[in-house]
């Protein structure tokens, strides 16, 4: 059996004979974009049932019908790492959400801090940003994606139990040794271009749950520091050890 | 003593008092976009003598004169760490080369594989893009860019000494056990999108300086994989080490 070409993650239960409608979206990608037809395969997950390989049964202008066959994936979630973030340009926060699911991040957090770059953050477009993104690297779920919140109220509000790696650019020239990784639930926070105000600063040194992280000599883009982070807590601690 | 808003890669010696001629680029940029006069500060690197604060002592509408004053930053070289890839699509690309340069790479070696996705790569404009990056991210140094070359000529040229971490995306399901980081001579090897070719990874697996590296449970996109090699490469023996 071919593996499917077409990847997609629909918001359906996926289970032996069940029956899969596809809406506009995804029929126009499927039928006209991708030119596949009645009794073709295609390869689909919601983010629970893992990944199952379906026979298009329907093939209309505006939808159809798909219905599933064989598990070819179990569902794996990610580890337990929250991203959080200042929204930077455009471009770069959709490197960001892209990033964050190939490497696996549970939940992406945006938060508005004193020097941030962009305030732009619309949760529907980064949903469909981490969607594509799950459906190009194999992943078979999508990260939840929440709301922009004030720093000020995150940490408030911070689960005590949850570490929370801040890579700090302060430690960029090896001033300071970092705290290893600990197994168990946690966060990565990264600053905005413009690096955290002050105030920030000391809030974040005065907290318990919070453990400097460095990340090299050179002060990394805000982009680079988040998937750096990531990469490292899952060599360490997440789903990539050995 | 104000840090300067400004800092530029020039390809000309720097030392105290050493006058640094402004081409047209350079006094478009400094004179006109940023709109700094004759006596501003401006930050200078060349990839030998370190970073130089700079004052401007004229300032025309295509050219200029800096002289130098005090060095501000030693010079500092990435550990000897190659990265070498099949060139992606022209954004990925560039975002391959701006990434090797924040995290610390000493060559960029872009190589011709059987399923490579794009066989564009310009010395002139990727340098130019490294050189960005360095000015960007406070590097002293800016990588060699490297022709295009077939991978076969470079295996077959390979300095036997120098470790080669291939990205073997095989390796995601955790079939096999990776082998570690050593220290010494380095380079990365990332495949095209389509992967590497059944002959390219029979040749590749039985070299003797190929190393297998597994980066995690999920498909990466190219570009991602060879970000997350490095970050694990310089937090291993790189210049990441605490």
């Amino acid at each position: 059996m071919e593996k499917p070409k077409v990847r997609l993650f629909v918001d359906q239960p996926l289970g032996a004979g069940q029956a899969v409608a596809l809406g506009p979206e995804a029929a126009n990608y499927l039928f006209n974009v991708m030119r596949l037809g009645k009794g073709a395969g295609v390869a689909l997950f919601n983010g629970r049932d893992g990944e199952w390989r379906a026979e298009v049964a329907e093939a209309g202008k505006r939808q159809g019908i798909a219905v599933c066959q064989d598990r070819t994936a179990p569902q794996v979630m990610p580890p337990d790492l929250w991203l959080i973030f200042a929204p930077v340009k455009k471009e770069r926060t959709a490197f960001i959400v892209e990033k964050a699911v190939e490497l696996g991040v549970a939940r992406l957090m945006p938060v508005a801090t004193r020097h941030m770059n962009s305030e732009r953050w619309r949760v529907d477009k980064q949903t469909a940003h981490a969607v594509e993104a799950a459906e190009q690297c194999g992943a078979t779920f999508v990260p939840e994606v929440a709301d922009l919140q004030p720093l000020d109220r995150v940490l408030a509000a911070w689960p005590g139990e949850r570490a929370l790696y801040w890579a700090d650019e302060t430690l960029a020239q090896g001033a300071a040794t970092p705290s290893g990784f600990v197994t168990g639930p946690a966060a990565i926070l990264i600053g905005p271009e413009g690096g955290f105000s002050e105030d920030e600063k000391a809030r974040l040194r005065a907290l318990p749950f919070v453990r400097p992280l460095a990340l090299g000599p050179r002060i990394l883009r805000a982009e680079t520091a988040a998937l750096a982070a990531v990469v490292l807590w899952q060599d360490a601690v997440g789903d990539w050890r050995g």
